[in-house]
């Protein structure tokens, strides 16, 4: 079933302010989580929400927070979440790291004692959308593997957006996790009763699992072995451990305690390109090269970051929204707890 | 056979002077070249000497280049480097990369018409040892893969280098090619009879190729398929289009063409980490982190990136820098070649 982005928009924040969340932050909050599911980025959109208020109901997340940016240069600042929602914190976050930049040149801006704020690439977007270069960084809200050669889950899927203006849209957008595959493309095989290809798990001796159901007991694979298992720890320090924020043990899995503070981290770094070449002539070199990799096989089939998204994102605004059957249940659910105007139906 | 790093030091010097570089280009290079070898990045070392010799001998390099630094903001520089030797060009760059971040906090710093500037960790160290923060990307030089799905080699191995300083030696080094193995590697592999695992090459049909003979009419695969693509990709545009560098089909390879200027791209971030924490508590911080990542397995097995790179350094300041046979008889000629007092015996 398909729901129009604005009913959509309204029902998240309404559902978010029956739990107590100040309506600006919800509004936030939802348009965040929604601008993932435009762009496909289905598992941090508002599949999120019912989590969301788990935590929120549960005491894990401060609906009142005071958040401060704190020790601000020219080029750089350091957001304290004071625990608040994750979108919300890290809006302000890429709002001040936008700024800066513009008036820089370039800018870092860190979160610490923030939250989960879903789709890496819906922060670097805001940069792009000003013509900027972003890349977004962020220490996953749950540890899901080891150090490669070692045996203790101590890292999580932490992920990285890249985004580079070109003249057309999209623009080169990269938005990964440094794991070979996600938990929500693992839960979506146990679903379908398909096995999961070698590569993805393995047990504690290093033997891949691929039943889907038996993932939990495994660990997550990082892309290309120890290469990526350094990616993603380097990740981890800079969005975590340069903030102040939770890094290998002191992440909790947020999505298993809903009553203690994450102390998540994030870090966004945002670029003007002029600093190097005049901005048209930069963003036309993009599209060209852009192009010219997109050439460089059978129509459709290169991979292109960011290709697609815009055009999901157009027949989305104009068909509405997919959600599907489980997640539009707790939705409703949550509509008749609350006594919302809105029952989805 | 080892040899004192003073002599090799020379030795390399007295190469580059033979074929007319400024005696202060060749020792640049010397060191650069010789600091690889150090911390084990030997594919990067001294190796590449005679290869060197080739393009300068070829009039692929220009050695006397007038090396700019322009469009310089507070955080930003692109510096041209007319052609000159790699490591000479992206000294001056990590230089004044280092400078500008010590005064403003943070700096990027690109380069232009530079060269194969050897290992991407040479140019993070030097910020490393000033405690701070370093990001390094170059354009490879020599294209070896298509974009994921393409069927035209467009890309290289791109390497990327991340350090973030600890209290003790030798902090978060990382220093990888985002292509799962190297092309010395292979080599390595050749020459021992070897075969490569499947997942290093492919052929245009998508089917392993596992003689390391057979790899050069195949594609180097990217580290995590389409992620490992597109975090290469990103490399490229960064360090390459953004300087006004070659990217995809200008890329030349290096190792063929003696007599083409290669238009090589790098960039390097350098950041204070006091932007965010006190410097010693962020710098005890890395060390407790990476202490616990160390101790995720049995004693050894972890892979943290830079662990083991100082113990090397400092056998082989006490003990030689080991020189492989072939490499040794490559550079005797070259001493015979040219009248060198020292002849490597």
């Amino acid at each position: 079933m398909r729901f129009e982005l604005d009913r959509l928009q309204r029902f998240v924040t309404d559902v978010l302010v029956a739990v107590d969340v100040l309506p600006d932050h919800a509004e936030t909050t939802a348009r965040r989580l929604l601008e993932a599911d435009l762009r496909g980025r289905t598992g941090h959109g508002i599949i999120r929400v019912p989590q969301y208020v788990t935590r929120i109901e549960g005491g894990a997340i401060n609906i009142r927070p005071d958040i401060d940016v704190t020790r601000a240069t020219p080029v750089s600042a350091l957001v304290d979440g004071d625990n608040g929602l994750g979108q919300v914190v890290m809006t302000i976050a890429a709002e001040t790291a936008i700024a800066k930049a513009e008036e820089s040149g370039m800018s870092w801006v860190g979160t610490v004692r923030s939250n989960h704020a879903g789709a890496a690439g819906v922060y670097t977007e805001m940069a792009l959308r000003r013509d900027m270069i972003s890349i977004y960084m962020a220490v996953a809200s749950a540890n899901v593997m080891p150090p490669w050669g070692g045996t203790e889950r101590l890292l999580g899927t932490n992920p990285i957006s890249i985004v580079i203006p070109g003249g057309a849209e999209p623009g080169f957008q990269l938005d990964i996790a440094t794991t070979v595959a996600s938990h929500g493309t693992i839960k979506v095989l146990a679903q379908a009763g398909e096995t999961m290809p070698e590569g993805w798990v393995i047990d504690e001796h290093g033997l891949p699992i691929t039943d889907p159901k038996e993932a939990d007991r495994g660990f997550l694979m990082p892309i290309g072995g120890y290469k990526g298992s350094g990616i993603n720890m380097a990740i981890g320090l800079l969005a975590g451990v340069l903030n102040g924020a939770a890094f290998g043990s002191e992440v909790i899995d947020h999505r298993a305690v809903p009553d203690q503070a994450a102390n998540t981290g994030q870090a966004i770094f945002v670029m003007r390109p002029d600093l190097f070449r005049d901005l048209d002539e930069f963003e036309s070199a993009i599209d060209s090269h852009i192009g010219e990799l997109r050439a460089a096989g059978e129509p459709g089939a290169v991979h292109i970051p960011g290709d697609g998204a815009k055009s999901l994102e157009d027949e989305q605004r104009a068909q509405g929204v997919p959600l599907p059957k489980v997640l539009l249940g707790q939705l409703r659910e949550l509509s008749s707890r609350f006594g919302l105007a809105d029952d989805l139906s």
